[in-house]
């Protein structure tokens, strides 16, 4: 008699789809495999697709409140008049309700889990706390050349690691968010993964998102943003880069030497004109490429399916080659890569692993299956998510968040739009 | 009093999102404004957005059946020892439930009208009876050089435009589909293009798709496919030609010219890794392009919302302009100038329009709504449609196809890919 058993499913399981059955004891897998089992909670799976839960490796999720905000303009223009204004209206509550409802998407699209650099961080963790997702959260710190700001980020840092890692049950891993090589300097990103290395947590951070921004950092410190982190010690397999589009050879071989994973952001990449990464071909030099939406202005759905699918589409125009990228590799990237990313024991439906599992249900858009991989990867919507669990507990029943007042939080929102239009 | 009212919905009129109600008399929009108005059928749009009904204007609709069926192949291997040889065991009644299948999805995310070629069209024809949605069809011909099989292909196309064309009250256009210049000769082409002038009708054909296609053209013909076409009077206002990727200034220029629209197919052409087509620059010069999603083998769905996003994307990466196609321009790709491609006179809010409406539901993934038009374009699932009235008729109600017995099609098409699974 497990916790929870959810039976009979077609599961993912070491890359193929296999009819089994999954226990849960506590908040990890007990048991998979073919035997009739019980549960004090039981879920028929019967005809339904069973995974690991999905993780969204790069958000900054409170951006739901500049979903739509601001579209189709210039980048610098889309940023400077419109982001950066808006966010500095951005109070705690604005941030807790913003998160709310970032939340809410990801558990209805079968996220469990995601990875946060932002700022209010507290609240998103309360968010964390009170809807019952897995996450990774970081305090986004830039210090732009002023000492006294870089003391002071680092202890907003060190203070948010200090009071929230392993909170809710282990639920939230609190690591360090240096921005990115540009608007940090290398001595404040030196000091951030020294102090990293002594919490023994991770470190998340942009790199090589555009151009225009490599070429900026060529011009102040005569090197490329990825010889740069090297350099200062900065790249190991406790560091997750976000982004990574524009990246020679080497750089891509310093990646994999020093173990770092990449959080790969497809949709916003497009959205913002950033560029395709060489997603192919960092996972043949065995770089730990996940994926992530990024924040909601750019994107705008926290709906991982969509990485999923053009993950897939991008690789085969960007190499010519169709064959380029098989269904089986994204899958495990938005999953096993994902919970690997950030140290974390998930996204495997395997014994002794942390009890994140989906149940997808199958509707007339997967049909026929001929093998469900290509069914989840190439024609799922994001839709047919029925039940979530994440450490355990069930938190999405037949398509509802149980732990989320959804009307409230789509009221709020839509209310603390307001502000942000007076400009 | 009218047939249909839709009542109070922020409708999508003249590019922008207003508040409004609908009036529908037989199969047309007879009213659009402010005005309290009543039907004998009412539709509370009320929170909820209307648009013109979607139109997916290059389908090959029974690949439904090889949805999932070859995935991750080089592109010769996967048309040569997969769908190609799969499709020669299509049998009339197989394409019949294929496209049933194909409908479904279709009018699930708000499609009402669609341009099919492909093969043992009657029974498409039948479906689009059946299930009361619109659509351009064409048998899609090839000669290969064989001026006997030239004599009988032109022969069945034809047969099938009189057959056809103008049936269930005009619901079914019927025109001509030469599948492309390198399958069919220029002597074919233009045997058909005469007789689709003697028919007046349209045609419908595969250009520049792939690079290699071209050069083989080039090769052939010493010019490329565009220019060929033109010399031999192939090209008009009448002729709609699909992907246009490979193409160059001159081209473009012809295609102005001569009033040619482009079906823009975006998944379709990452998947099979053919390239990004200039739509940015075609609408620019002021060509007609529309958007389609190819068969499913190569997508893999019917879904209109995916490409609607993509197209948005894919051409701010490609020209490295974040502002490079608005919102705007891509909805109405999406409506109004896939009708204008086969001569329809619908895809816009507006009275004389043909009554082809779609409710689509508030959600959280469009919340908050800053303006709606972005809400629909980037934040879509495309499973938010709740309503879709196609010719005046209300097809879709709730979600739930009224015309289709859902349960059975799926059933159906799940025992049919045995067959496909032998080789």
């Amino acid at each position: 008699m497990f916790d929870v058993a959810i039976k009979n499913g077609l599961c993912f399981i070491d890359g193929k789809f296999l009819e089994a059955s999954i226990g849960i004891e506590g908040n990890r897998i007990a048991y998979v495999g073919r035997d009739e089992i019980s549960g004090d909670l039981e879920i028929d799976a019967s005809d339904k697709f069973v995974l690991p839960g999905l993780f969204n490796a790069h958000t900054h999720l409170a951006m739901t409140l500049f979903r739509g905000y601001a579209e189709d303009m210039p980048l610098m223009d889309w940023l400077e008049k419109k982001i950066w204004r808006a966010e500095r209206k951005l109070t705690p509550e604005d941030v807790y309700w913003g998160s709310m409802l970032g939340i809410l998407e990801m558990l209805k699209t079968g996220t469990t889990a995601f990875s946060d650099l932002y700022i209010h961080m507290d609240e998103v963790a309360k968010a964390v706390g009170e809807t019952g997702i897995r996450a990774v959260l970081c305090y986004g710190m830039a210090d732009r050349g002023d000492e006294e700001k870089a003391r002071r980020e680092l202890e907003i840092g060190t203070e948010f690691v200090k009071n929230w890692n392993g909170a809710f049950n282990g639920r939230i891993k609190a690591i360090y968010g240096p921005h990115a090589p540009y608007t940090c300097t290398p001595e404040f990103l030196k000091a951030v993964k020294e102090k990293a290395k002594e919490m023994e947590t991770f470190v998340h951070i942009h790199v090589s998102e555009t151009k225009r921004e490599v070429e900026k950092i060529e011009r102040r410190y005569g090197k490329t943003p990825v010889r740069l982190l090297d350099e200062i010690g900065f790249l190991d397999d406790k560091t997750v880069i976000a982004h990574a589009i524009w990246l020679d050879d080497e750089e891509l071989a310093i990646l994999k030497n020093r173990g770092v994973s990449v959080a790969h952001c497809p949709v916003s990449n497009l959205k913002l004109s950033s560029g395709i990464a060489r997603v192919t071909e960092m996972l043949r030099l065995g770089i730990n490429v996940c994926l992530g939406t990024d924040g909601a202005a750019s994107n705008n759905t926290y709906n991982l399916f969509e990485e999923i699918k053009l993950t897939s589409l991008l690789q085969k125009v960007k190499t010519g080659r169709a064959d380029a990228l098989k269904a089986r590799e994204v899958l495990e990237m938005a999953t096993k890569n994902g919970y690997r990313a950030y140290g974390l024991e998930g996204g495997e439906l395997r014994q002794g692993r942390l009890a994140d599992v989906i149940v997808i249900e199958r509707r007339f858009n997967h049909s026929p299956v001929y093998d469900p991989i290509h069914s989840i990867v190439y024609a799922s919507y994001g839709c047919e998510v029925s039940h979530v669990i994440v450490d355990g507990e069930l938190i999405v029943e037949d398509g509802i968040v149980l732990t989320i007042d959804e009307d409230k939080v789509v009221d709020k929102v839509e209310r603390l739009k307001e502000k942000f239009l007076e400009d």
